[in-house]
């Protein structure tokens, strides 16, 4: 189970970027190929790729995707026309952290190259974004054996949208650490929350787990309290998309309200995010922008209509939870616990930052 | 608007039940007429009437149904069958009181008058279940009259499923507030939980408040804790299907989840329910039964499927909200406030019970 759980959820091949289209799943298994950074960029907006460290990844093999047929070599017009190109793949999506974080170590990786030639300097770039790839899986493999060891035998732990192998490259964050409790020998249950309006948690986490052998129930996100409250869940393990200097948490609709009814029923609320997925620069969760998605999502379900025409939604697609009622966020260095604005500076300045 | 908002949800209509199809709803406006108890059975059973008040008067009028061609004139055997056919008719579905307390008010009906002819008994059991519709009628509008003290003029105020004018006879519990707020002038805003899995907040109670020109947003329930975050809400109110002796209170799944929500909101959560959905011979909530659906109304959408075939899935339609999370409980004759065990037991001490 640690090599590799499933078929790459992206990965770069000939030239271009393969994809599972996830806005089709688990009814098909169909496979999207980018050939051109546009239709990356639309593949990230409509959540064919979806999924903060995934979405890093994304960000990185668009640059590759932009760049890839530039026949210039005056070293700074491409340094500018690099900088425009990442500004466009970043205007995809405005929360998860991830996709901003690879394109600053891609334009890095090119400013600090500038002396080289277009060509050297695509080169770093496509070991960059390569290297990017290859880090989310093994991070992925180290967060899961951390969080693990929060899971005990014959518990139960709740989760919500989907943080898995189709949220990463292979592995997974939330759903890593159930991968990797697995492999341990761990018995346990989860309770999949279905994480409307786009049903990641019945689409995506539950075909997830079932395929990878985990008992899993399938529950729509109001009965969580419920759950909770009948003592059928022992921790909650969510992802993220972004994490304040603070600790606080943006992760996808749903999320904070789970936090409240965690701390209300006394039950560990843990995050699971790697490195890439923090936002040092930001003090707390009130300066992540929370990107609003249109009307439609809830309006309806796929090409079924459900709520009267003309009616107003509300769609923010994600929440921030407050440092307050988060246990523990798990990284690939560890394990952090309150508090966590002093334990957050603390590790990054023994592991260093992306 | 006091008047009358809508067609009735559910009448008595030469010699059949009319009811509107809430299943169709908000697409379609279908009628059925049910012509016998076992069509009426299964029109509650798959929720083309819902709603513990409208179920309450269905139940009156499936009795009206199983007897309107009995032809036997022996007074025992009479109340014999009578009470196999309110078995029949409480089987269809278990939480909301308000069916088996009309079922009881029928029974007693016919064993007071037991010295009547069957003629006779039946006279008297079609003015019983006409009363049942009046008492709805009039119960829900002196409701929202003490209700609606609670809304202040440009709040915002949350709801979850449907307690509306579909839910009773013609006017709402937990709506019927609304609708008696703005007749009196005031104006406030309503965010519309959709209320997974069957979407009641979504087809019904956003086309009723639309309809009624009340300003509402529709969100997703697992969307509810970040809009209390953001300050937008001042009051929550909600339906209920029983309420213990202790004022804990059965209603739609989801309701237990906003009112953890907003205790930690610190926002005032009421509960609208008239005395049939009180159920004063059970201590507490431990004992409301809870009915148990079909996974497929969490695993899909109508006709498509979403979650993986096979997935195991938890589907309560009901949850239970401790009394400790009440602030309030609004009955026809009046406000009961906690500690809720002495006020519930001296509000029916004045005022009867049913």
């Amino acid at each position: 189970m640690t090599k590799q759980l499933f078929h790459p959820t992206i990965c770069w091949q000939n030239g271009a970027v393969k994809l599972i289209d996830q806005t089709e799943l688990p009814l098909k298994t169909k496979y999207l190929y980018c050939r051109d950074v546009k239709t990356l960029w639309h593949a990230i907006k409509r959540l064919s790729v979806r999924g903060a460290p995934a979405i890093g990844v994304a960000a990185g093999f668009g640059v590759l995707l932009g760049i890839k047929d530039y026949k210039g070599k005056d070293n700074k017009k491409f340094l500018k026309d690099l900088r425009k190109l990442c500004d466009y793949i970043g205007s995809s999506r405005p929360t998860a952290v991830n996709l901003f974080n690879v394109l600053d170590r891609m334009e890095r990786v090119a400013e600090q190259n500038s002396h080289l030639s277009v060509d050297q300097i695509k080169k770093l770039l496509k070991a960059e974004a390569l290297a990017v790839y290859e880090e989310d899986r093994r991070v992925c493999r180290r967060m899961g054996d951390y969080g693990s060891r929060l899971i005990k035998n014959k518990q139960s732990i709740m989760t919500i949208c989907n943080a898995g192998a189709l949220a990463t490259v292979d592995y997974g964050t939330a759903l890593g650490v159930m991968y990797s409790a697995k492999t341990a020998g761990k018995k346990f249950h989860v309770y999949a929350c279905e994480t409307r309006p786009l049903l990641q948690g019945a689409r995506l986490t539950a075909w997830e787990l079932k395929r990878a052998k985990i008992d899993v129930t399938l529950i729509c996100d109001n009965m969580a309290a419920t759950v909770m409250k009948q003592g059928k869940v022992q921790a909650i393990f969510t992802g993220a998309d972004r994490v304040a200097a603070n600790g606080d948490s943006a992760n996808k609709i749903g999320t904070y309200n789970l936090a409240v009814l965690a701390k209300y029923h006394k039950i560990p609320f843990y995050i699971v995010a790697p490195y890439s997925t923090f936002d040092l620069k930001i003090k707390s969760g009130k300066e992540i922008p929370i990107e609003e998605r249109k009307p439609d999502e809830v309006a309806g379900f796929r090409t079924i209509r459900t709520a009267p025409k003309g009616i107003k939604v509300f769609n923010p697609a994600f929440d921030v939870t407050d440092h307050s009622l988060i246990s523990g966020i798990v990284t690939e260095a560890g394990i952090i616990r309150p508090p966590f604005k002093t334990n957050i500076k603390k590790i990054f300045k023994c592991y260093g930052s992306t």
